[in-house]
């Protein structure tokens, strides 16, 4: 498992965080201890980045309760439970999962809040640069991370940049940040004379999409395993996917029974198409398929067998 | 404040509550000690209706924390967070209010749930007639709650109903409910000979709109008070609004410094139109406004004077 | 496909609705000519109801335009669309079928309103109880649909019933809706004495769960579809499955290249979890699995082999 | 009244625009011809930036009938029709105009985007840079809208800057976009050798706030008035203003029963606090008062004169 680690952060915020961390209370409602443990904590993402639980809902046995509208807690048989979590995940029962809620405090690049907030079944506070000055931080991919264009994939990664290739893109990304960064530190400026200042809300504009921002970001658990099966899926960019999975890894601490039964159901499986499933059917009647009797395009036929880990029948030996 | 009474409950779910309420744990997110002393206990509502607050999330600094993209609670000064709270209310800043979070079990009326269904963005797990057989019991209106449609407002109530009138439709009300009851319980009914029983998703289709369910209700702060604002006006109907008013009150207890500027900014203000606003700005001249000059018609006109509790300029001596 | 019929209306709305069919204005707008020979007709359901197209936007081409963000409307080259379509559908890019948007009006019975309500992402107006008079018409099902309670799935049907059972059964239903109605008449009546007839928002709670009601409801069409995935499968409701059946057939006169697309890699498909997933791989492998050996309990196992419509490699022979 | 102008356009797109007007075709849906005269044709916003209505779905009527759940149309009786619209206005019963809904291609720079894209209620898709190159296009803010930052609203803008300093910043916002564009330009090639060219997922981080990117936003009427009494108010940005103002003015054409209803009830109207409505009710009673005995802030107390656009009675003379 993960752990945290808030030396990333300046002093002063560490300070907060610890502070916040020795306040506890009692309370009726449904606890997680395991949550206990990192609430508040920042798990550094990227160069920057960090992802924080600062709040959540309910537990594995809340899910239990709503889908039975029992007034218990829903914890006691636990075996009973946890086939009727797994049940409501296999038929898409989905609305006891909205009975769960979490909130995150998270600190990204802008072009990745830009993909992020694309989900809008969630609550989200950002900090605003109308009102307030972003800090001088920006994404700058590590050497391992600076991939071509794919040829075959539009929207895709291919190999890794050369040495002098990536250097030299290491070299742009830092100086255009850091220029801009300074021009908009200066169009900010006042002084004592007649120089006022451009409104921070015009300044902003000046900022390249790789500058860090933070938000609040809070949703309840159906709409964070539909983000996390879309982000956390190896067709994500790279830069998002590294949240959701420090994600995910942070919702099996807290709903580990949901987590597992989301693993077994929705992430770990395969959703076949009616071609693919017709495929699939006469494979195992004996029958030997090639593409060209599959009815599925070439491009199909290769994602088909890629995704069953197997070698096409027909592939050449 | 209103108090809580389990009485109504059967004595083995008055236990349940009890149990529930003798578990508690240590936590370190944000808690609301007046939230924990009402935590899981009824409060009645109609004949047969309760609501109980089931869980919560967050308190008045959460929502100032989530406006500032903070790191600590923000509850350490009082006066500046009261500041902010009032600020965001009055200029309709809304989301740091999504940012508290509210769980419901709500027992109420079939035809009061089909109108509280209607506000879309809340997370629901109704009790299930497919799955289950619903209990014996209808909402029978109180004498005094028998109302006469209204004769000058298509969709409200006139004057009550006089004894016998009233009398008779509680007898209608009563004896209908309790007939379709019985049918709904012998076409139920399986025997040890041929008899199968209908199926319960058909079943319920026999049952009156008077009929008790019951559902878990999950809502974040900003939408229950879009909610309370519609539902605890008294333009809503009886049935709906004794619900939203208890759910006002809980909310008091919940986030105090947030209701205290929703009473002020929200529920106790006033919305004029372009209209009435010119009315109310030429009376501030000083300037005697009749209905026949204020480019309002008369029933606007009427209704800016009550709204301002005030005698029209033009109303007979 | 099945053909609209407009004899179960009464006269005047007949004439409404070829009043209507006969309006017709030139568009700029993307047209689809199936859309236009059956809108406005209703298309009935059950054995009062109805479906009706009110209005579309978008069309094949509107999603494409959308997907490329392009100046044109995307039909140009039929064959690219159709390649782009399916492509999207395939990866569950589903904004660009956001794009897209009907609106019905439908004619159900109330407890099938309340299921359909349940679908939170479309615009609803429903006729008004507290503002008018519901019509005396209740779904009474047609013997064939008379199933008994199934003895395996607590939400599902089993064996039709007998006749005798059945007719009893009819009786009840027909006799409770209509006494119901009766006194819903009674109590809203007024006279030229003292009887002043009950308000209409509280009559209507005397109402059963049979009687029909009506709404326009809007969509655009990726909620559409997901409705539609969820409410045309066998395991819906057979009320609500017959709505759902007719929006389909609608669907695939509206965006007939979506509706493939949708029909191949939506509903004619199938998930596999991750343990049959690991079934199916052994099995290509040549493996014989039973299930004892292949980490499914015995229910998935045997919804496995069912949903490959093959006999399980350990079933008696 | 705002005229469309596609002269800024490149030449192909113009004539992709004049081939989509010159296709026509009949229909039976509700067609607004003030909406047909503009249709596809873009109004110019900003320096770059446009705002196309690509298509549209009800008109006036189409709300009336779907509060009357009616068959008809709903224009027969024009002068009931504008009753019951203002009606529907005045009493925030919002469902019926959700029934209509508009679909906008706009282009609009990253920083407008980003706060227009927190309207969650709209369908958007958006031009994809993990798939496309985008242009070279930023937006330079005209000298005359170039701000100070206000000292007395940190999230406001202030006086117009002097005519050097403002010069400084329009050298600055143009060379820095300038430079990252050609930045990312580089990192993008390929060359016939080994270099590769970054993907462009990554490269684009290195472009400015101001670079324009466009999508295609559909959403309801209801939703679109909230958002326009958001947007086209003062308190908006004046970068997304302008958008907001333009919307106003199609949406004018396109219901404009409708429209002059939200002037009238939401956009010209006043909501009055608690504390403000007791303030002018006691000034109606003729009352002197003052700030020091208003029970409003200094601020709140300055906020409601200048919104009744009257002196304060305790100003000094």
């Amino acid at each position: 498992m993960i752990e945290p680690d808030a030396s990333r952060l300046d002093p002063a915020l560490q300070a907060d965080i610890e502070a916040l961390r020795g306040q506890t209370a009692e309370t009726r409602r449904a606890t997680v201890a395991d949550m206990e443990a990192i609430l508040h904590q920042p798990f550094p993402v990227l160069d920057h980045g960090f992802v924080r639980v600062v709040d959540y809902m309910g537990d594995d046995g809340a899910v239990v309760q709503a889908a039975r509208v029992s007034y218990g807690r829903g914890t006691r048989r636990v075996h009973e439970d946890r086939g009727l979590i797994r049940y409501l995940m296999r038929h898409r029962h989905t609305t006891p999962f909205e009975m769960c809620e979490i909130k995150f405090h998270v600190k990204l690049p802008i072009f990745v809040a830009r993909q992020w907030i694309r989900h809008r079944t969630a609550n989200v506070n950002e900090y605003s640069a109308r009102y307030s000055v972003l800090d001088r931080e920006f994404y700058i991919p590590a050497p391992e991370h600076l991939a071509a264009q794919s040829s075959d994939n539009r929207q895709g990664r291919g190999a890794v940049l050369s040495g002098s290739e990536a250097a030299d893109v290491l070299d742009i990304l830092r100086g255009d940040a850091m220029r801009c960064y300074a021009s908009y530190e200066r169009m900010l400026a006042e002084d004592d004379d007649d120089r006022q200042g451009l409104a921070r809300e015009l300044a902003r504009m000046n900022l390249t999409l790789n500058t860090y921002t933070q938000w609040y970001w809070k949703v309840d658990l159906h709409n964070l395993m539909h983000f996390l099966s879309l982000r956390a899926d190896h067709h994500a960019q790279y830069e998002i996917r590294v949240y959701a999975e420090i994600m995910l890894d942070l919702m099996a601490r807290w709903v580990p029974i949901i987590h597992e039964a989301f693993q077994d159901y929705r992430m770990g499986g395969l959703h076949l198409s009616r071609g693919a499933l017709g495929v699939v059917r006469r494979c195992l009647d004996g029958e030997r398929v090639t593409q060209a009797d599959s009815g599925l395009s070439p491009r199909e036929w290769r994602e088909l067998w890629a995704a069953l880990e197997r070698p096409a029948p027909d592939a050449a030996d």
